[in-house]
């Protein structure tokens, strides 16, 4: 079975669900995985590391579904040079979140590329409609990693309405099951994407101990907090925080921002450390709300087949119960 | 045409759509309404004031369709006698939200009355279904009035999660059309909740200035914090807060509630006066996210049908689509 929607049809994939552009965590493997599945994978350009995506874009070089490439747009405003190692692995489309896509939209569509962006709220997606954006990710603040406040339920059906049918509109935050695929299109959505259960994967490059946190936290264990980044001495632009796992690095800082900064050397020490060592109880396992929904390590192929079986049963189910009420 | 699910077989109800028991704004007049449109009106008891509680209730008296009676539980459990008025009333369910209901649900249980709790997490979700309710209701984040931090889209599934199809689930927080309660359904909810969608209807008891702001306002304009009932010296218990529109009396204080209740004298002297003027730029107009999808003031049976006829007409969509998509 299949779900046809607008995203299907631009990308030209089977199914709507795309993988998040997790940092370094979400490599070639995680990215050729979720394509040959029907999905579409998008490598994590992250902060731009020029080694990391020689190497991985190399991998993705043959590959023969189409995939994404996504970048942090500030992050990649300082190395510009980063988007021509992107784009000469012939992705289908480039992913810009957190930032300005307009100094790299030229560039990108001229390539033959799409250009994805990823909005939080409604001036971000005028700012990508200007720009060009053929897709665009409204997030909601349920997500892992970093974005903004705006709820899922409720930035999607604004972007939706800003939108109003020039693109397709795909959604993310707390979406881990066909339930969330399902919830998402009745909200208008052509499709989703999802970090953290696509984390939680057998061809995810995260720590194993950090996919088994996954897997072991219930539902409203994360938290959307600026402690991690000022942890690692990371210094993001408003509006955007970050959602982890609450873990003891969370529960000592919360509140104590300020000390925190006064103390940001030793602080930032004690985390890289605990980071090289593995240690989650310091170092961050970067998830978002859909924790409480995964509970397992399957392959990509396997996730992709769960959800959209289960959406696509869950429409089926309404249909027949509503026809049957049917006055 | 209806939408059938548990929901409105145990209510005995037509669509399902539940107004929210909004403090004394939810009176017996949009009550009635909802229930007569084939939702379920329930009575705003709020913090308990017993001449109004009795003025609404008589009103309540011979008419025919079901409707419940809503009270904050905390503030029940100070003037227990009220339970006895809302009873005597003969509604078909008690709506208990905030606090906890084991002391009052067997007076519930054993007048034929059904009962309903609203819960913010698995702790009170275990606690009401301990009180043997027969409805839950899981509010997320994005409601408008009291609530607590876990947004629609995590509490709803985590909650249908645990009740495990024992009692119905209804959706509340951020929903306000009908691809709102289309995309609750796909969660597994088996109705929706709605207070500030029916705020601005006609035959709510709200200030029509607080109306017309609910209309003007966009997605993205509201906030959860402690802010007004600081401002009025309304204390409650911990983790609710509430979440109004943004004013100026948000934008002043926000931040600044050390501040403020330092002052707080001055300050509530000054917010009272307000209220009592009808200057919302200081009164809070108590809304959710859902204001976004807000803009107009129609009569509760024109909202129950333009809801339930959306809904409708997604879910069967979707059946066409999912239908002819598949391989």
């Amino acid at each position: 079975m299949s779900i046809s929607t607008p995203l299907t049809s631009l990308l030209g994939i089977a199914h709507p669900i795309l993988s998040a552009p997790m940092d370094v965590i979400a490599g070639a493997r995680l990215t050729e995985a979720v394509s040959a599945a029907g999905g579409f994978g998008i490598l994590g350009g992250g902060y731009g590391d020029k080694a990391w995506l020689t190497q991985e874009t190399a991998k993705l070089k043959g590959v023969s579904a189409s995939f994404g490439i996504g970048f942090i747009t500030w992050s990649l405003a300082k190395r510009p040079e980063l988007l021509d190692i992107a784009l000469a692995a012939r992705p289908r489309a480039i992913m810009l979140s957190f930032g300005d896509p307009r100094p790299f939209a030229a560039r990108i569509k001229s390539s033959g590329a799409l250009l994805i962006c990823q909005v939080q709220d409604e001036a971000m997606a005028r700012q990508a409609l200007d720009a060009g954006a053929d897709l665009l990710i409204a997030q909601g603040s349920e997500a892992g990693g970093h974005g903004a406040s705006r709820t899922t339920i409720d930035i999607v059906p604004a972007i939706i309405d800003l939108v109003a049918g020039k693109v397709p509109v795909a959604a993310a935050g707390g979406i881990g099951d066909g339930r969330g695929l399902a919830a998402m299109m009745m909200l208008g959505a052509s499709g989703v994407l999802l970090g953290t259960r696509f984390y939680a994967s057998q061809e995810c490059d995260g720590a194993e101990e950090a996919k088994k946190r996954i897997c072991a936290a219930t539902s409203g264990s994360s938290v959307r907090s600026i402690i991690f980044d000022l942890s690692r001495n990371n210094v993001w632009p408003a509006p955007f925080n970050g959602r982890c796992l609450i873990n003891d690095q969370a529960r000592r800082w919360m509140g104590r921002e300020i000390e925190l900064m006064q103390n940001v050397t030793a602080v930032a020490a004690e985390y890289a450390a605990a980071r090289a060592a593995g240690n989650f109880d310091i170092a961050a396992v970067i998830a978002g709300e859909a924790v409480g929904l995964i509970h397992d390590i399957p392959p990509a192929a396997v996730i992709i087949d769960r959800i959209v079986t289960e959406a696509d049963q869950l429409l089926a189910g309404r249909r027949n119960s509503s026809a049957a009420s049917r006055a």
